[in-house]
């Protein structure tokens, strides 16, 4: 099922792709000393400026789909976005300058969708326009949260509020200062059909009885934001905070992961695509026993079965994109589910090479690989680990030969 | 690089679909029962019926890219025929039955491009009727061929004729009664530079001096047709029977490599449906320990990754056939040395899988998969190994980072 | 758990490296001609008089380790004996050489545990004496023979008398002339308890209604024996040819199994070894752009995981034949579970690289790796794919943890 | 070449295991919130109590096996080692709690062989009672150490003293109060044949011009006693600091790796083992979609896959024990460097195994999991890359086919 770029799409891809030369990239050495000062709460100073020079250039919430003529937004298709992303993916903050990071992206797209004008005003436009950030708050801990049913955080409506109970953790992003409100998906009636159980709301960060917990760290790294624990003590809200209707927690949740995963699965190719690049540099400089390691026959297999790997999953990517653009989510779910699983896993293998190339160095902090590696093996786990993917997949292989097989 | 399949494209790959399913599927069984009686030399009968009925319905020499318009051949762009390519590759003589079976794509190719008319008259026409069938001869014994200053082949120029002195093999197709023309590859001139010292040269199978030895089996396997050695001993032919001209051999072996590779790897991913489909199956169908074995959670992941697998690898030979129409097979060097080393890969893996679902009929002729690997396994060799394909492409990487770099 | 080898181990392992290499290596090219002469129903002349130079040398029946003094044996422990049955794995007729060739090893345990006077006078004599072969009728086609639940063949009492019913394949061995004899597993009662439903039983193969079937290939091979159906149409047999008692048939099986695997495990390991060998040498031997094989990084890196490999197998499987002679087959039950799955794995491996190396030769039978790799797929399905002892080890590691779950 | 463990040997690996479940298990909570007060260059008070009370049991030093019978040291063979080695990996603190961490084990090694009696009493002696520690400063920012040639420290010879110019880092450990002395690698003798050109050198960590620059993290941990940089400005030592003669550095580095690697692969064993048990019981806890994980047939895959390993890993890691008593580190140089290359990588598929049934738990400090992967990941760096092993391997296994050949 082949597809074109649109002119715009073009365009806009340049135009992300000189920005990236010219601003991004040159800040980057200044944006990560900042960041030590700042700390995960922190936002280092380079970053406002940064996003400032975006907005001029009205590369901007380039991620939304469906925006209307007088809102922020370019109405990039997914295929058109997907080469932003992926450029947007090599440099850790490059989506945010852009206003293009998750969660606010698929934040942004559910407010967008089904907030009530309430919600909007105070939430969704400051969020457009880069000034609030938020958090998704999804995960619990202790229980299997890629079954839903498994979730334990009540909503129930008391008089004209609804009042949250529960803990939530991996809300990344709400340790910011700069995050002020968090989406929070709950049970609101155990009773109902199973996909109809669950509720999403809004709960503003500073709402009475929201209090932070531990944040945990991913292998050794604190990030910006953090991924901390949210506890909801009686935490009251009124009755338009909520997303849709009650029930629609869950389809809401579905209908946010589609193009999520595009993204983050075409950032993870630019993630990759820079730790090849880091390992044909390195490979070129390192000099063992009178010769280059970029001599050696070892080192050709790993960057050729690398650009191999980068190159097939971006088409694959690309295809995904095209499905979802022309006939939904919901017709693209086995893609979607396999980009999920197959791009992580070879970004996973091209990083673990870049690394071996550079020794010692490249489990440290003098080279971005070992923290790569890190979100990347998150995102084998986030969203749902691959396994739970993967089922999905072979369901509906399984299905198509045998409409009736129960599994 | 994004593109689409034309109109033309789109009919001709749904009528080669449903031609499939309503000739050539059904008559797979007759197919391998005459095969036993006609032996490697031979040809079922079958085949011809085939043959007449898509002559007839003029899906017919569809790989010839750029035939003029009063000759057969559909003038499909290496995408449109991307997927016809791999719906033959399901069916082990499918290819034939509509005259799109190697090694004849790649000769009829050369001799059309390179042939004098004499040549065309005489092998060209019937080639193209589907009634005569040829092989390459260009891989040597007791040397590596992928490094061509091993061949040792001689061709000289001795009054008007050229005279051949060597030995070949993997001559596939050569043992096959209607193979009746060679096209052979050898060194014309050891003084010249290193690509300019071999020759490419027709060769009637009954020429004096033309005579077959061992024909290699194939993991126990003995192919219609085979891949003989061939011995040339003091063989005469005139002049005319050179393709272009002296020195171009190296040349002209080049020019035949990018469609057929594109051809070969789509034509795996089609073995690689079936046997997933095979797998799927079988897993419905088996029964241990009380239970589908479509239940156990290991058949689901080998289906996932199989799926995966196959869309990844389809979306990435489609992305190259689409550099080769527009940016020619040199411009896609890269991406034709890729797909080369990723789809065999990947096809070995899902047949490896489906074996292991069926037990132990799996590795015996009740089922096409353990041909089926093998056939798979050899291409990873085939056209040089991996390892040489995989060395190009970091070359190109490397030579990307730093252009004068020696390697 | 560390062993030693005994001064009689140490003694047998040197006297058949020296046979090997005296009488057994040299006679490899002479062997295979007379096999494509012979074909898989007869035997080459020079296996017998191999044959009668080991029985003079004593090197004979190694594999049986408890016989009485006055009968053929040398009872050899696991541990002194693995070393044996890996230098018998180098070389295809080896262990028929030393009458140590499967099936017949486990059938002669069998015999000589659980046969009447009859059928050892009949049987088992001239088998420990070279002259007669056997074969194992276990599995049948269509079902899943690891659950033996699955199985179909009858064996009722009537009068004096067993009467078969049924069908098997993959009777190995069974199309030779010289296999007289065959092991039958039934099923004798319904309605017992799950493991004592079935029994063993011996059958002439000259026996009226005995015939043979299809004999499948192995990828494309026809073995020395084959591996035919054999049909069994209201086969009488007396009752003194039960093995054992009524219902034992499922323990006599398993009884077969431990030192059967570490036999096959071991000579795998031969084959392993045999095929880095190959590598190694070929490396040396080929040259391509000017350099040999053997300066390539990637061969290093081959040939280093390869010795790696087996040599981390060969601990893994000695220490379970020293369990298996301390504790008993019971007590190593996840151990030789664990060498079935590994070792097959491992030798898979190390002949695919060989194959690469070898280039388009690796493939045919110019070289024995295809062939290796034929036999060693073979072995990830037979007596159980490896899926059926991954649970094993999974549960017994499991219940280790939470005694009481059940899985 | 089997072996069998001493009467001694088993009295000391119960001895340990006792204390272990005794005493280190129930400490480690308690050790890790110390932990966090005490920081990279402090010390869990915890830890000197669990230390005198192994010094009162004489588990003690056990690594050592040649010290004098007034010594402390228990004088273990290397396979009766092992398994110590193995149970102490499984906590990250308990070598220390042996006085059995590395570096120290191999430093002492070297002082007791090397060292003039004033080094020996001013630093051997403390570190014997565990009052000292020590760190090894070998490799060096910015070239590939594995190279000796790159070394650029210089050691010179000035009046009665050496000075000392350069920079080294990962000197792991150097960052803790309580190390005090650090053992040197640098050049003495840039003329002198290749292997002649290094020298070692004791310098005291408050010696005049030693200071400490940035601590890497790995992974983004900082773990106890870092990884420092350690700057050496005309840092001048009295010559009797010298270990043994100028040009010794090689040799001296050589003899202290091979038992070094099998104490490293035995707790790298015991880290896997761990990681399993993590596996299995989270598996039996976690419930998904109504059933626990550990009924799912990929968690059996990846149990049993990991049982496999780990028991293939220790009997491999065992018989190299053995080598190295019976024939010296030398003789068993290819088994070593194989060992160095197998175990790290088993561990690490056996911990992201774990990681993956944990969820996203497995990647944050809730679990040692993701610190276990960020240690052993640097294991397949540190002391050699695994591509400069297998070369080793692969060039010992090519001379023994053909003894000249150069490569």
């Amino acid at each position: 099922m082949p597809y074109e770029f649109s002119e715009q799409g073009l365009a806009v891809q340049g135009a992300v792709h000189q920005f990236m030369r010219e601003y991004v990239y040159p800040n980057e050495p200044l944006y990560y000393r900042q960041l030590q000062d700042a700390g995960p709460q922190g936002s280092p100073p380079v970053l406002d400026k940064l996003k400032s020079l975006a907005l001029q250039r009205n590369l901007w919430n380039l991620f939304l789909p469906d925006l209307r003529p007088d809102q922020p937004g370019t109405r990039l298709s997914n295929v058109d976005y997907a080469p932003v992303s992926e450029m947007l993916g090599a440099v850790s903050f490059a989506a945010e300058v852009l206003n293009c990071a998750a969660p606010d992206t698929g934040n942004m797209e559910i407010l967008h969708r089904y907030g009530s004008e309430t919600i909007k005003r105070r939430w969704l436009t400051p969020m457009l326009q880069g000034e609030v950030r938020s958090a998704f708050s999804m995960t619990e801990p202790d229980v299997a949260s890629s079954d839903a049913t498994n979730i334990g955080l009540t909503i129930d409506r008391e008089g004209d509020c609804y009042v949250l109970r529960g803990r939530k953790w991996f809300s990344s992003g709400a340790l910011s200062e700069r995050c002020k409100v968090l989406l929070v998906m709950g049970r609101s009636d155990p009773s109902a059909p199973r996909h109809r159980q669950h509720s999403m709301i809004v709960v503003p960060k500073d709402a009475t009885g929201v209090s932070l917990g531990v944040d945990p760290s991913i292998f050794g790294y604190d990030e910006p934001g953090g991924h901390p624990e949210v506890i909801y003590s009686d935490v009251r809200v009124p009755i338009d905070h909520l997303l849709g209707a009650e029930g629609d927690g869950f389809a809401i949740a579905q209908a946010r992961l589609g193009p999520g995963r595009i993204h983050h699965c075409m950032r993870s190719i630019g993630v990759a695509e820079r730790a090849l690049e880091l390992m044909v540099v390195r490979a070129l400089e390192r000099k063992t026993f009178g010769t280059s390691l970029a001599h050696k026959g070892m080192i050709h297999d790993w960057i050729a079965e690398s650009r191999i790997g980068i190159d097939m999953a971006r088409q694959y990517v690309l295809h995904t994109a095209h499905l979802v653009d022309s006939v939904g989510a919901k017709g693209a779910a086995t893609e979607i589910a396999g980009i999920k699983v197959a791009i992580p896993k070879m970004a996973l293998q091209v990083i673990d090479r870049a690394i071996q190339v550079h020794g010692a160095a490249g489990v440290t902090q003098l080279f971005p690989l070992a923290h790569m590696y890190a979100s990347m093996r998150t995102l084998r786990i986030a969203d749902g680990p691959d396994e739970v993917h993967k089922v999905t997949i072979a369901r509906h292989e399984i299905l198509g030969h045998h409409p009736g097989f129960r599994l």
